[in-house]
């Protein structure tokens, strides 16, 4: 329960039960700590009152309402970062995240009934069919970081790519060296990107950028940061960039890396941000990407992770017992970890 | 020449003559006036000397400098809104606007010698090859004004469409009933839309768009119009929308209009824009576009003109000899005319 800004604690809530026949309970396995999550920790973002926080989970499904019919009893499932019933207009075309019966953890549902949180023991899954997706078996217990990371950085990450028109033979620019940034800078790289240039002046997550399929690392920001990116492209720029931060400096960054033609993938929540409206007309610097349809990449990224071809993993330093959390948030909060994962 | 606001003049200058290798000399068949011309003539752009103006026009090549191979004299050809070489990275990747060695009609070249404005009766064209496209034969009188249209608003639309990711099937709202906003709907039918909205009060600009193959005309604008296409959709909204004006209502409006995961593209050069990034986030609507990069289309465009696919040149609806330029602004400017065709 977060109860104000800096002061989060592990508390005995009531067991969730299903309210509705669409509703899954799920035994939460593993959960973790979001950069986003810092927000309404640091104040920025208002808590008007003690409430659930945590938006991504995996575990076992233990009951299921009676309309529920692809998800059973006893599956492991990742649920993503947001429910919804992957039926309706906008989910068939991909934005899940504007799901018109959809919503977010940790708030109330649609009938008005509020939903668990996922740095939880249990959870209860509004439209459990369209949003959670199963592995064919229990996965090791080394799976399961990466497994984890595509209840949000992952797919976020993804969506920043494929926002950005990432395509094999690119020359691509992460901006953000958090747990988004880096799965941007793995997306890029399983895309096919043949330049990877992660913008990172912090020697830990260089490194995972590195494991990631970063070609070039950059350590200079803001307008030296540009003329470095210049310079490795012969004056041209790049042709995609993803912008995973959020704040005014970095989305400036982004534009000023880019290429004639090129889009700005962004999927930092964006604070201060001002976008550079007369730049984009006269270069065709496009701007695309936003809150992350993660359900629209899951089963793919799934298929990703189990065979192999991607450890997102990686981007969790540091584990702690649920009973921590405090910890674990404050790690986040003073950088010392890239990402916390909690094991109930 | 433009004088001062309001103030246009037909005026005798010296004849141009090739310069540079690269340059061509082209005898104007026919020119027009264009919505971004009124900037200058309102005095919204600065004008601090007297100076050529008009950057769309067609003729008949008389001269070419010795490095010009593929354009020869006799040829009839159309010219692009800039000059560009058609070889740098960035007219390789299809951004012609931003050619490293290109430039703007009525502006200095590369070695500081000013090039003539398209409204008149002679230019020098410099990177011709780059430059200018050519049609395989003379064409009819008829075809006179479809082919003008290349020069501009036709790439210009279709690059908007283009921006804005249309596709077969999709619903098409184009936002903007001058020549660039019609000739959008011309390129979203062509392009396959199932569905195409102009959004337009004027009843000889709507008569142009139902010709281009618009299924729908909304008179209303801002939030009532946002309402119509919201009903004219099931609530979802657009597939993609089309910006063809450039100031802050039209873009808010365009907004309004899209679907979650939709793209605006903005082809109006923005006066006093705010882009709404918040809800761009949130709902994962993208902006794409810019000042459009016509030498990229014009060769695909010519051919659809000559096959009669496509009709541009109905957003010409009134012709007057260059000796009538000053009436050509006044009717432009007054919104008499939805375009104005010049023939020296």
């Amino acid at each position: 329960m977060l109860h104000a800004p800096g002061d989060i604690r592990l508390e005995q809530v009531p067991d969730p039960r299903i309210l509705a026949p669409t509703d899954a309970i799920v035994r939460v396995t593993a959960s973790c700590v979001c950069g986003s999550d810092l927000w309404p920790y640091r104040g920025v973002s208002k808590v008007s009152e003690p409430r659930r926080i945590g938006h991504e989970f995996v575990g076992v499904v233990e009951e299921v309402g009676e309309d529920v019919h692809d998800i059973a009893a006893g599956q492991f499932v990742i649920a993503p970062f947001t429910w919804s019933d992957n039926t309706c207009p906008h989910c068939r075309a991909g934005v899940h995240t504007a799901c018109a019966n959809g919503g977010g953890w940790g708030s109330p549902d649609r009938d008005g009934q509020m939903v668990d949180g996922g740095q939880g023991e249990v959870v209860r899954v509004p439209l459990a069919d369209g949003t959670l997706v199963a592995t064919p078996e229990h996965p090791d217990e080394a799976m399961l970081p990466s497994l984890m990371a595509l209840s949000d950085v992952m797919g976020t990450g993804w969506h920043a790519a494929t926002s950005a028109g990432v395509r094999p033979g690119h020359t691509v620019v992460v901006v953000g060296d958090g747990a988004v940034g880096l799965c941007g800078v793995l997306a890029a790289t399983r895309m096919g990107a043949e330049r990877v240039v992660a913008m990172s002046r912090h020697e830990s997550r260089q490194a995972v950028a590195r494991e990631f399929g970063a070609t070039d690392v950059v350590a200079e920001r803001g307008e030296e940061g540009i003329a470095t990116i210049m310079e490795l492209t012969d004056g041209v720029g790049a042709d995609a960039v993803l912008e995973c931060v959020g704040t005014g400096d970095s989305m400036a960054q982004a534009f000023g890396c880019a290429r004639p033609g090129a889009t700005v993938g962004f999927v930092g929540v964006p604070h201060g941000v001002e976008v550079p409206i007369r730049d984009m007309f006269g270069r065709n610097v496009h701007l695309a990407g936003g809150v992350a349809p993660v359900r629209h990449y899951l089963e793919q990224l799934r298929d990703d992770v189990l065979a192999g071809e991607i450890d997102p993993g990686r981007v969790f330093d540091l584990t702690l017992p649920l009973a921590q959390v405090a910890d674990a948030y404050t790690a986040m909060d003073e950088r010392r970890a890239i990402k916390v994962l909690l094991k109930p």
